[in-house]
């Protein structure tokens, strides 16, 4: 049977359906009570087939996003648009960095892309840098894939470098793929946003989904942005139509709907809790940089196995041990609820003083 | 703009919204209530990932489907799993009907598979026969799709004429997919599916949806039986992570509660209703083959553009122009409420006395 690489599973295994699951990052604030009503009221509507283009949807995520309406294209979760991405540009050579997220290197190797690594350094906090152009100068891909802030590390890449990157594509013709699905849990979102590089740069897509922010990963919305039309084209062409369904359509355009506070609300959480969890850790023993997301990242510098340790006291972590370019000392956790983040602090306070220290 | 070449965009055209709408073959029972309810009460469980095995509803669809759970694979539609079908087995050259659905030829230029056009004669009511045989053998294809009954013309291929098919490929190590999205509206569903072949032919992919069978074509439910278990897993990795959403998993389970004798009572009605239209349509002078599925397929022998005359009356069916071996004069109704189907022979009888026949 096949096996998913992500996290987020320990609902579906046996034994472990009361598992506190802090192995996937989903907004702790839960789904916006106007999205669920929003969606119970469109079920009588699928009995008709969704709009292929999501037109109302995508004049809402305009309005949000500041930008055109044909400049976006939705997918059924943002994994939807990575696994469209090689094909949509025939992609023959894609550059990679290591770590980050898993998808990008198996959306390519789904199209026949060959991936280069980029290997991010530790001692740099795995932080992107003026590397990355050199990487890309010498090997002439037709993508790169840039996740910011980077999964699992939470570190953000700054627009400064983005932009050399961009600058460089557009002489190559290559296009630069720049993950911003976990940005808006950020405070420094607007800082870091790529956004401001849309409108002259046809070569950027940037890629966000609505599954995280507005905790909704079991509806599937996801959305790319980029001015190069025919690369917006050729992303419909090249998968499922009628990717996205009535109900997530009518969960997207709602959500947008509170989207600002509900925000502004997410981040100022998010932030407190994270810093509450890192330095906890840091107490702990535990190496950690600082994730700008709703996870923290950190390195375990002790002998024994802490994700197993945890999961006897049902807690569930992501140990970022395939994760290429990073080993099993590194682990990420969500930033939940108060509620789970005060059982997680407590079984790995515990597990650190009777075990992994032994 | 991008431009899909189905129909169903009535819904979402200024100035249509009150158009009947033939072009999509959706089944006329409408959503079964317990699938409507079913999805309401998955609502709460969005913010949680879904089982990205859909393990539950496979489950499910193994007692329905007579096979068993590691045989499924279910996706984002039966449009995800065309797509995904190329890349999984690696196609370099597949042969696709024509004329026939519009989405295998699509799915198989988004990988960069080449496709070989067999042509259906329009002398032999466009029925698959024994020449998709020379043509298998001397182009070599790794990839055949056959509708079963095809679409748009809704005819039926014989079992035994599959099964020399499967022999052929499995020598060469080609892959058959038939598609029977429609053959649960046939009486003889039974006598023409494929599923007795499964077991022992795994270069088999039977391809199936929920959408159409059990209207929730917005909700974007389908599936692939096939014994090859490299090719299910080869599924799995070829497109989106989390293919089908928490709703439409939930939708499927219930649907499967109520099936059979829900698609019993379809079953009954549809076949009624398309002698009652295909009656109709001969008496007033078009080409009626007879389709074994919820639509009609018949040619249009008088100078007039059909369709376009049925739009100003509100009425839309399928001109089949744009299907690779069919020109204008071939169209494509939908069996839906008796209430629509009387509004469409009104509207037909009317345009063909009045305009048609001039």
């Amino acid at each position: 049977m096949y096996e998913y690489s992500h996290g987020g599973n320990a609902a579906f295994e046996p034994g472990k359906e009361n598992t506190t699951d802090l192995s996937v990052n989903i907004n702790p604030l839960g789904m916006p009570e106007n999205v669920k009503e929003a969606v119970a009221r469109e079920i009588a509507n699928c009995s008709r087939y969704p709009d292929s283009l999501s037109r109302d949807l995508r004049e809402k995520i305009s309005v949000f996003e500041k930008t055109r309406p044909e400049y976006i294209f939705c997918g059924n979760g943002a994994s939807d648009i990575i696994f469209r991405l090689p094909g949509a540009i025939n992609a023959q050579k894609a550059i990679v960095t290591a770590p980050t997220f898993s998808d990008y290197e198996r959306a390519c190797a789904s199209f026949g892309t060959k991936t280069i690594g980029h290997k991010l350094a530790a001692t740099k906090s795995f932080d992107l840098d003026e590397s990355i152009i050199e990487t890309t100068r010498r090997e002439k891909p037709d993508l790169v894939f840039i996740c910011n802030p980077n999964n699992p590390t939470g570190r953000l890449t700054e627009t400064g470098l983005i932009r050399k990157l961009l600058d460089l594509c557009r002489q190559t013709g290559a296009c630069v793929a720049v993950d911003e699905c976990f940005l808006d849990f950020t405070e420094q979102a607007a800082e870091y946003t790529s956004k401001r590089f849309i409108e002259h740069y046809p070569n950027l897509v940037i890629i966000k989904a609505f599954t995280k922010l507005f905790s909704l990963p079991g509806i599937r919305l996801g959305y790319a942005i980029s001015s190069g039309s025919a690369l917006i084209d050729s992303l419909y062409s090249h998968g499922a139509d009628w990717p996205v369904s009535n109900l997530a359509q009518a969960a997207g355009s709602a959500a947008l709907d509170g989207a600002d506070s509900y925000i502004k609300k997410t981040v100022s959480y998010v932030s407190g809790e994270r810093l509450i969890i890192e330095e906890k850790l840091k107490q702990l023993g535990y190496k950690v940089n600082g994730a700008a997301a709703n996870y923290v990242f950190f390195q375990n510098p002790f002998p024994a196995n802490l994700s197993k340790e945890l999961d006897k006291k049902a807690i569930r972590i992501r140990s970022c041990g395939n994760y290429n370019g990073l080993d099993g000392s590194y682990c990420r956790a969500a930033v939940s609820t108060k509620e789970n983040n005060g059982k997680f602090l407590a079984a790995i306070s515990d597990v650190t003083e009777r075990t992994m220290k032994r």
